[in-house]
């Protein structure tokens, strides 16, 4: 049996787990997936257990050869912090497991993707997609993931790297950079100084975890506190979020801004600037109609229906159809410029 | 002092728990944010914390009112499953302790957000915006979480009502025809017989969770295992997704589909139909001025145009520009019709 078990982010062992790890025969303990925040941790569990733990490097879980002969015959257990199961060489090593009829069990722990929520007041249902920020060049992904987060108004959790190896810690200033610079590189809008952001540093430790709200503008100035350090870019906060982001940071509700409100789809700018064109070049065919003498009412009132209906489709969030009634809208009032019916300028 | 307490999933408490409930003079504990595993929980916890243990209904956490009175004075514990800060009123509850100058703690737990995707194999990732459905009439909101979702290629985690008043809770038979509902409602071509989804039932218990990988035309014969069932609603699957899935599922990996492979964007759907219907009418067009003996060259010229543009548009991935040129050679076309220059069917 191959039994994965989670500390949570504590490092504190539930009763549960102890109960399944004092019928382990070899038990394995691994940090490479997450910072220990107490060295004698391995000495406590042993001593819960009263059980040898061997403390695995990454390679050998990786390789995990050994843990999976070992399985086959006796009852072994794979100790990390967090959720064990967030890990994809843990993921990979369980799937091994089963293939070989080894039966498996999970011990979930918590996980800082679930408790940064938590700590910072937001509510779990209002993340989108996570993302993960590397040390080196300026990275689109990242950017790209809060940008289709901020479209839909969801908040962004970024987890920063760690290297257990080479005990580096990405910083948070030095990610804000980078999401600036591909800012520089893509346009999109989202990042301004007036960007709003959290961040959540040492959580899982006995002392506080260390809250920091922040703005882009003023990022470089703060301090976060020991790593690992957990980011957020909030999308659009609802009320409730709000309240409770005023109580923990001590700051008035207007100051928690909605980093998505402007973040402007495509189809909002279009529908926007089209509208105004179309009503504009409408008025202008409608002068030229009468001094001509002729009479267009069926089409100038469908465009007008059209151009209308644009704005209701947008404000419905029917984007789509949004734009396909403003281009319908032009096409109709232009067709009377291709075919030399009537001349306006547009 | 007010300390939230989350038990986790297996509703075990952790070492680290208990030594700060030992510290608490008034524990309270609630049992109407998740189904309690075992009846004598109260009670063991008690025992391990040699303190009295409260249960408290939902309207006394939501009034919350005694709670904060003694936490002003003495150390007060809430305890609940999972993650305690997954729950609005505890963050609600959070957030006036904090105002009223109460020093606040969080003893973060496994929650059933997390936890699914470890125990399907699915990496944390590739996981969207969650969503909760809940009984009655159909819903738009979970499609539409789901269609977004798979947009992006992201799995959709689909959290199934609980009342603990009424022990009620929402089937997954129930929750899938609720979708199918949707689908025929808003017809966004998310749902189909062989829309893959998975099942988890019964997490946390000390027996395995009942683990179901299924498709929507076989879900009516399935067997979930005990409530509560979360649903997941895959994207597109990484191929050591795809491993890890046929390991537990002991299935082949082609068994796995891509639920947003055929996932058209709506303005892919929109410029296919309307360029087609486009380029139809522009032929009948082209007839009736033949007949009538009169010339459009430069509007069926700009037709033609704008209609291929739209397609390479579409192809560039630039969506909005594609609805956009669709829309203005349908109404380019149109115009001829209400100037009453041209009569076609269209």
């Amino acid at each position: 049996m191959l039994l994965f078990v989670g500390l949570g982010l504590a490092q504190s062992p539930s009763l549960d787990a102890i109960e399944l790890l004092k019928e382990c025969d070899e038990i394995f303990y691994e940090s490479y997936t997450s910072p220990v925040l107490n060295t004698d941790i391995v000495q406590k569990l042993s001593g819960y257990v009263n059980r040898n733990i061997v403390v695995a490097k990454r390679e050998f879980v990786e390789d995990g050869r050994r843990m999976l002969d070992l399985a086959k015959k006796v009852n072994v257990a794979l100790i990390s912090s967090g959720d064990p199961m967030v890990a994809t060489t843990h993921q990979e090593l369980r799937a091994r497991a089963i293939n070989l009829g080894i039966e498996t069990q999970i011990i979930h722990g918590s996980s800082i993707l679930q408790a940064v929520a938590g700590e910072l007041g937001l509510s779990s249902y209002s993340f989108g997609k996570v993302v993960t920020m590397v040390r080196g060049p300026v990275q689109h992904t990242p950017y790209n993931t809060v940008y289709q987060n901020l479209l839909r108004g969801l908040h962004t959790t970024i987890l920063l790297e760690w290297d257990e190896a080479n005990n580096f810690f990405l910083g948070p200033k030095e990610a804000i950079s980078n999401l600036v610079e591909a800012e520089r590189d893509l346009k999109y809008g989202i990042v301004t100084e007036q960007t709003l952001l959290f961040a959540v540093s040492g959580l899982g430790k006995r002392t506080r975890a260390t809250l920091v709200c922040s703005s882009f503008s003023n990022v470089q100035k703060e301090e976060f506190g020991d790593p690992p350090t957990t980011l957020v870019i909030p999308g659009k906060l609802h009320f409730t979020e709000i309240e409770a982001l005023s109580a923990i940071f001590r700051k008035s509700s207007d100051q928690f801004r909605d980093n998505s409100e402007n973040v402007g789809r495509l189809s909002k700018q279009m529908v926007g600037k089209y509208s105004k064109k179309t009503l504009a070049a409408l008025g202008r065919a409608r002068v030229a109609a009468e001094r001509a003498g002729k009479k267009y009412d069926s089409v100038f009132e469908n465009v007008e229906l059209y151009t209308t209906d644009s704005q209701r489709f947008l404000n419905e969030g029917r984007e789509e159809l949004a734009i396909l009634s403003i281009g319908y809208a032009e096409g109709l009032l232009d067709s009377l410029r291709f075919s030399g019916e009537l001349e306006f300028d547009w």
